[in-house]
């Protein structure tokens, strides 16, 4: 009837994610303060900054001062994001602390993609080419193909799952152009519009065409039902998805303030330790964690977890 | 694979939760004001107040007053939750305005029992006996069995699909005893501790024993997963949930102050519209009333719907 996997890697996004779209600035130190936080807690990725504008995201200014302030820990890969060759050129200033790989990131909505970069389709294709160019030319390997807006769009409306085939064949198009050998594929919620029969029509199509490809869900609570997107996704098998500690972030591009982030990364931990999938995470630590990170940013996360606690010291104490 | 009915009921017990649990006095009058605007939304069972004990929840002290102050509705049925014959003696002065049909109701967990009623199971199945007499006597009928605690239990630990059997057919023997004939069965996570997994063991093992009953679930979303659990219950043919407007509730007994409440009517609303499965409510009209639910109690609700909005609005402008 379904197909869990027996352990699912998690890929936290909560230091770039949130502090991108908290209103006030966040102290370098507080920064590094919960990515090393998070780096005690079993997880093994930890996407920690954004290279990017500064006068675009003044939020990462502090970037390149974040990565050389943070305490590697070994078996942890510490990954950045970044759009631009200035973006990645920041970046390989720290290959000894980050682990360097590129994505293609690809919108299914070209209205997203106008609002959000700039560009059409084309417009996205010819920069993702001179993208995987800079990749190249430095010797990072691009190894993801990222799909934004992949369930929904709040500028475009529904996105059908063709949409999405049609998207991820582009990419996959320009990766054989570019010489790209994708194993990865990414499908972002960008905007909450997804649900779980969504979640299966758009991950089968793909699926059923590309059946090397690994399939990872990033996933936003918007409309409160992430993590019944991340269920349906573990029925099928998913077995990569990002989440941010306490649900910090939410995209500032997309139009509902004050609406819930990623999904968070202890309900998805709390969800899988319940129903006997391994994610290598120690939940308690981990809500730890996002206890920090509602001191670092002032007010309460949306994850329920921090406040309902996990149950393992009921269970110990009853 | 699944079984998602074409139709759910949704239970309304936002004001009925919502004002016991809250830390300061709500006015009567803003309590029929979201009873009323409730009433607007396509909603046909609110669960408007509880005839309790003044002195155990001092937010329902006006329980009467509100009864007496909505404006009735044609086609809705307006209820009261009460647990005692005076409660019920309340209740009967409304006849003509409320919905009366008694439940009988354990609790799956002994310790919560203990805790939240003062009684063992041998002390709520004796009170429940009476309180079916005070029903027969009084001429309303008893249509439906509650188990609190299905879920797992803050003071018991997990609870076993057999335990919750074995107090199922505790409540059918009692029903019996007394003459009263059941229909619906009613499964509380009271204490959030469900997963899709545990609803699908515990609606499975119900339903094999017992596939006459007509099993409804009261889900709280205390880790997040409320809404995951709704939507196992959806896939296993489940056509009845309670729900609260914003989120609003909580469990004053279940020792977690600030977790959400039970799961959000505007999420279960919108998961089930974008899914095909009617609920006969006007999800924006849900969202205002959920506003107005905010209001009133000063301070932001759980539900992310209240933030995120519909989907409707986006598909209009695009």
């Amino acid at each position: 009837m379904s197909n869990l996997p027996p352990h699912i890697e998690i890929v936290e996004e909560g230091p770039r994610e949130g502090f991108q779209s908290e209103p006030l600035a966040v102290a370098t130190a507080d920064k590094i303060a919960l990515i090393d936080a998070l780096a005690q807690t079993g997880l093994r990725q930890i996407q920690a900054v954004s290279f990017v504008s500064a006068r675009l995201v003044p939020g990462w200014a502090d970037a390149d001062a974040v990565v050389a302030g943070l305490h590697p820990r070994p078996g942890i890969a510490y990954t950045a994001l970044y759009f631009s060759a200035a973006g990645l050129a920041r970046a390989l200033a720290f290959r000894d602390r980050l682990a360097l790989a590129g994505s293609i990131s690809l919108a299914a909505s070209d209205a997203f993609s106008r609002r959000n970069f700039n560009r059409d389709r084309a417009g996205q294709i010819a920069a993702m080419r001179d993208h995987v160019g800079a990749h190249a030319a430095a010797g990072v390997p691009v190894t993801r193909l990222g799909i934004q807006a992949a369930f929904g769009c709040n500028f475009e409306g529904d996105i059908t799952p063709e949409r999405v085939v049609e998207t991820v064949a582009a990419g996959l198009a320009l990766a054989r152009e570019t010489g790209v050998v994708l194993r990865d594929l990414s499908l972002a919620d960008t905007m909450g519009w997804a649900t779980p029969a969504r979640i299966e029509q758009v991950v089968g199509a793909v699926r059923v065409r590309w059946p090397e490809l690994r399939i990872g869900l990033h996933l936003h609570d918007t409309r409160g039902l992430g993590i019944a997107n991340a269920h349906a996704g573990l029925r099928l098998g998913v077995e990569r998805f990002d989440a941010t500690v306490g649900g910090l972030g939410g995209c500032p591009f997309a139009g509902h303030p004050g609406a819930p982030g990623n999904i968070a990364s202890e309900e998805l931990v709390l969800l899988c330790e319940e129903m006997g999938i391994d994610t290598g995470i120690d939940l308690d630590a981990l809500i730890e964690a996002g206890r920090l990170a509602e001191r670092i940013v002032g007010h309460p996360l949306p994850s329920a977890v921090l406040r309902g606690g996990s149950l393992r010291r009921f269970r110990a104490a009853s």
